[in-house]
């Protein structure tokens, strides 16, 4: 019987948090996502503005990437992946968003004295009960958020005019060089079952993923960001295989530390995960990881097919080798 | 330990299926809904005409019907039953219809030589075993159809015309008086997992429901029709407790048989239950059922509350006692 693994927090968003997730649910069966609530895309940002709910987007595809390994757990996950492809009213929703949100209408009604997330987190159980899930799915905050990105350049014309540029798909797109985010509401109600997750943690794994957009807006959630900060557990980063367009174009393996660093001041790492194929200066990360306190881990985590995405078994390797040691 | 009780086909649509499976569950677990697949209107009428599927709504309450008696089967009836309460694209629409809808284009692409219908059975089996479902829901054809209804006085002015009124919405709604109703297509494609049902049934269930809209459609699907009167069940007719303001607002209880062995001559019925509280000339009604070759079985199976509605628990009581002689 395989042991039950170490006690591992993961967090951020979208593709990035679905790898890490494939990963970790390889090496233990003690796994909370903690995901971002700050999409304003897509079928997520149209239920967000059409119903008041948090986007459930990103909650849906960490559910999916648990999900179990029988012919149940692979049919629901296809289901909620499942998005209808109509030029009308449904066009582009994915049925797990409508899913979890008819999940959070259902329980919402809500006990007297019930905790504010307490229906957020009870419909993503039932959806995680659903899908046979490996895992626990939780959001980073109990109401939905916006990123706010500090940016050189938005506007082309004025290349070194610095400005604020609102929302996650506006973040994500602009044109200019992000410094920086921060979120509206700027100290949102946390999500107490989060914050415990944390606080019980014996990892806790930052990104890959979208590095302003999926992987630092937790760290501007001042309940979590203390959480985060003051863990007993160890903290590791794994760094994305390539600079993703818009968001992170010129940057450097070390830039993303830095920006890490300048995000959450006294947050400790113990662990850089980076792919030995896609560093160009090993000896730069080195160093720039260890004055962070921590050790550089380079493996072959991309997949093969030359994708900038990551193999999951390997990942998961890189994985078992850190939380062994 | 509850024996597996006989094997029953029930048919019908919305609220009246809704009744009669409540009933039938607690006397039998081999239990099969046929289900119109007529609607037009609401959620369903959406879905049809944006997605070009069967109208799941009918389906969709025919699960919740059946679903499990436990936590898990309740939680799911009340997601699958749940409405968007909004003003926006999601307006209306129930959940366990997009999750139906969601498995008939994930199962859509279907295998080469498979089954037409073969996706939408395997959808609705989906659903039945998240509900725990109490027996099987399968669809009256497999294919779309829509209600043409033949109406005298549509147009209040001209009371002696006759015209035909097309939509299920339409012949509820009409202010005429409804003759008959016949489907478009004339000649469906049948669902071979309903054909098969009837065959294999020990009994058949007719209404209680929209008399012209709900119950009567499934004899005008040729090949369900001859199957429904060629198989070797008994039928059991269950009537209305109340006309049906604009479908059936006259009719007696013997206008209703009438009409019924009118679209399907040559239908044998074995047993008629009536409520004993609602039938005004007991005699007259038996001397109807005796002409048809059946029998009476007057009882109290409405519910206390004095809505039109049969109780489950007196419905099944005289259930029960039928299958039993």
């Amino acid at each position: 019987m395989k042991p039950l693994g170490p006690k591992v927090v993961a967090l951020g968003g979208g593709h990035g948090l679905y790898a890490s997730l494939s990963a970790l649910r390889r090496v233990t069966d003690r796994l909370t996502a903690v995901v971002t609530v700050a999409d304003d895309g897509g079928s997520s940002g149209r239920l967000r503005r059409e119903l008041g709910v948090l986007p459930p987007g990103d909650l849906r595809m960490a559910l999916a990437a648990l999900c179990g390994d029988d012919e149940w757990g692979q049919t629901w996950r296809d289901v909620v992946q499942h998005r209808f492809r109509s030029e009308g009213d449904l066009r582009g929703h994915a049925v797990g968003n409508l899913l979890i949100v008819a999940l959070w209408e259902l329980f919402g009604g809500g006990e007297p004295g019930g905790s504010p997330s307490g229906s957020t987190v009870a419909g993503l159980d039932w959806v995680g009960r659903l899908l046979g899930a490996h895992g626990r799915v939780l959001p980073m905050a109990a109401v939905p958020m916006d990123i706010v990105a500090e940016v050189r350049g938005a506007d082309p014309a004025c290349p070194d005019e610095i400005t604020h540029v609102k929302g996650q798909v506006a973040c994500a797109r602009t044109p200019g060089t992000v410094l920086g985010v921060s979120l509206v509401p700027a100290d949102p109600p946390a999500c107490p079952e989060t914050i415990a997750a944390v606080e019980d943690a014996d990892w806790i794994v930052f990104g890959p993923g979208s590095w302003f957009t999926s992987v630092l807006p937790h760290l501007k959630v001042p309940a979590l960001a203390r959480a985060l900060t003051s863990a007993r557990a160890r903290r590791v980063v794994a760094l994305n295989l390539a600079p993703q367009p818009g968001e992170t174009d010129d940057f450097s393996p070390q830039t993303h530390l830095e920006v890490l660093q300048a995000h959450a001041p006294g947050l400790g790492v113990d662990v850089v995960i980076a792919d030995s194929g896609v560093v160009d200066d090993p000896g730069a990360l080195d160093k720039a990881v260890q004055e962070l306190g921590g050790r550089l881990v380079l493996a072959e985590v991309a997949a093969d097919d030359g994708s900038p995405r990551h193999d999951p078994a390997r990942l998961a390797q890189a994985f078992v080798q850190i939380f062994s040691e």
